[in-house]
């Protein structure tokens, strides 16, 4: 190995309603060599999620699937990093991961469930996929719509943050089984034509359009599947336009993340009418599911019928930018960080 | 026949936030003989539900599922009945139904699918069993709580309002099932001790105690499948406890129908790491399954492992007061009305 120095971004603020470039600080700290059973990770790719921002907050109130940060502390993503030194038996300099692996661009770790770092299998792709199709976000659209959405062919598909990473994946994932149709809804005109380059029969620009008429217009019928990214407003109007047996994937809610007051869906009651459901979905309680998830969308992507939508932003010195931006709707598909500029890692 | 007179409750004012004797307005009118294709029915018995507050206050913005009644009209109701007049092929003078006959002695009806009347099955019971285990109210424990509760003999099980209709055959069902826990809630002492007279492990008083901190101890590794009658707070507090893969049948929610401001569970995103679904239930929409809900109701009544809370006003005279009670939480088990006081009819 020859790496020198571990860069890392902390937490120098706690974000109260924004977020701000003065809420992050940069480190650098020395490498720490593996101990028995460790093993020594390159970052090569980082996600960007909106849930970070949560960590960052460290609002007691807020629950967050890791724990909240201090001042002080690296924060928490996931990314793509290769074996550069190991002293566990299982793992060779060479082989890639992906995990937890902080905002750093080195992590000397142990292997164990609890560190949540799952093998990649080489297939001759980009390695940032390890963050995309087929890591935890493939994982979440996978195991959320096809598993706890149970489509059928016949199902109307509405899915929100369709420009997002999962619902990129959900959208195409919606076609693959043959949904009769599928409408998306995203926030810019740009990220609304991706969603229609994927095979969504449609796209709502919640921005610019009534978003209510829309769905009524596009899905006269009513909705079968809602994959929900988003809660707040347009779950309400959605719970108005079920269809029977219909079920709502609560996926994320990424509108309700900053608002001040909690959101509680006021017609909650229309399940009833409906005998629909509202469906809670966590990612890792599907952990038995990973393997069969990534080969299902490992087998579309070979047959292409499945592409990852992936925004790649370049550099590590860029992991603020691309957080903050995620919330002023800059992305279209997955947003990922090159931690080093220039051409893609194939694994 | 020799009746001559139907008698009937009618809508004399739209109640706004109570209910009172003078929204109520009585009325006699002469009896219609059945038509062509139609049948004459005698009022037995009639149910009191908390919705007939709702369709008598015929709020644009309360949804029911009957129409909303205006000054005049006879309320809507449930009831058992017999026929004692018929110009229908497949209707014997002396055969029995429920359904919808409204709060009148009598009526004369076409029987069609949109009439919603279930011919009853002569089983030498009290014919009030038409309106509790073995009509609707049974469909609706049956329906909701079998169907979809999916109750597992492992499960730890909560309902509420369970010294109602629906929920003190539900508790019934639980035990019969065999889950592992079955604990109730309800607002009386006297009502908990009936719940636990049923099976119940134990009930909690929600008027006396701390509903929150009961749950707590009496289901301290949660709770898998929840029964709501009641919505609002306590549903909040669910939410807080569930289990992985929890249930929420959502069967009422009979604390928000007097709410000014509509409710929504701030929590609901609770059901995220649960895995777990509220599920929306309305018995109508299960109608193919009433036959077999029946059935094995019946049966359990056969093998002494179930009984119908009933809680028998009497006299057609009594339906106002019947109803009221119902929100100062005065009945226990299901709340029917004799229409001709004295001594119960067989069937």
């Amino acid at each position: 190995m020859t790496d020198l120095v571990n860069r890392q971004w902390t937490v120098a603020a706690h974000p109260t309603t924004g977020l701000d470039l003065s809420d992050f600080g940069f480190q650098e700290s020395p490498i720490v060599p593996p101990g028995d059973g460790e093993i020594l990770l390159r970052t090569h790719y980082l996600n960007v999620a909106p849930v970070m921002r949560m960590y960052m907050m460290n609002d007691a109130s807020v629950r967050t699937p890791e724990r909240s940060l201090s001042i002080g502390d690296v924060i928490h993503g996931r990314g793509v990093a290769e074996v550069i030194d190991s002293r566990h038996v299982d793992f060779s300099v060479g082989d890639f991961v992906h995990g937890q692996l902080g905002w750093q661009t080195h992590k000397t770790t142990r292997v164990t469930p609890q560190e949540k770092f799952i093998r990649m299998q080489p297939r001759a792709l980009p390695a940032y996929y390890g963050l995309s199709a087929l890591g935890m976000t493939g994982y979440s659209a996978y195991c959320g719509f096809m598993l706890r959405g149970e489509p059928k062919p016949s199902d109307h598909v509405l899915v929100s943050g369709a420009a997002g990473g999962v619902g990129s994946l959900v959208v195409q994932l919606a076609k693959a089984v043959g949904c009769e149709h599928v409408i998306g809804i995203a926030g810019t005109q740009e990220k609304c034509m991706a969603v229609k380059s994927l095979g969504a029969d449609d796209c709502i620009n919640y921005k610019t359009e009534d978003v209510d008429a829309r769905i009524a217009a596009l899905m006269p019928d009513g909705i079968d599947v809602y994959f929900d990214n988003v809660g707040g407003d347009i779950l309400e109007m959605v719970l108005e336009r079920l269809r029977l047996h219909a079920r709502v994937v609560m996926c994320g809610a990424i509108s309700e993340y900053t608002r001040k007051e909690p959101f509680g869906p006021r017609n909650y009651g229309r399940l009833r009418s409906f005998d629909a459901d509202m469906r809670g979905f966590f990612v890792y309680n599907h952990q038995p599911h990973f393997a069969q998830a990534e080969d299902h969308l490992a087998a579309l992507i070979h047959d292409g019928k499945l592409t990852a939508l992936i925004d790649i932003a370049d550099g590590f010195e860029q992991m603020p930018k691309a957080l903050i931006g995620l919330y002023t709707g800059a992305n279209v598909g997955k947003r990922v960080v090159r931690v080093n500029a220039g051409t893609d890692v194939i694994y």
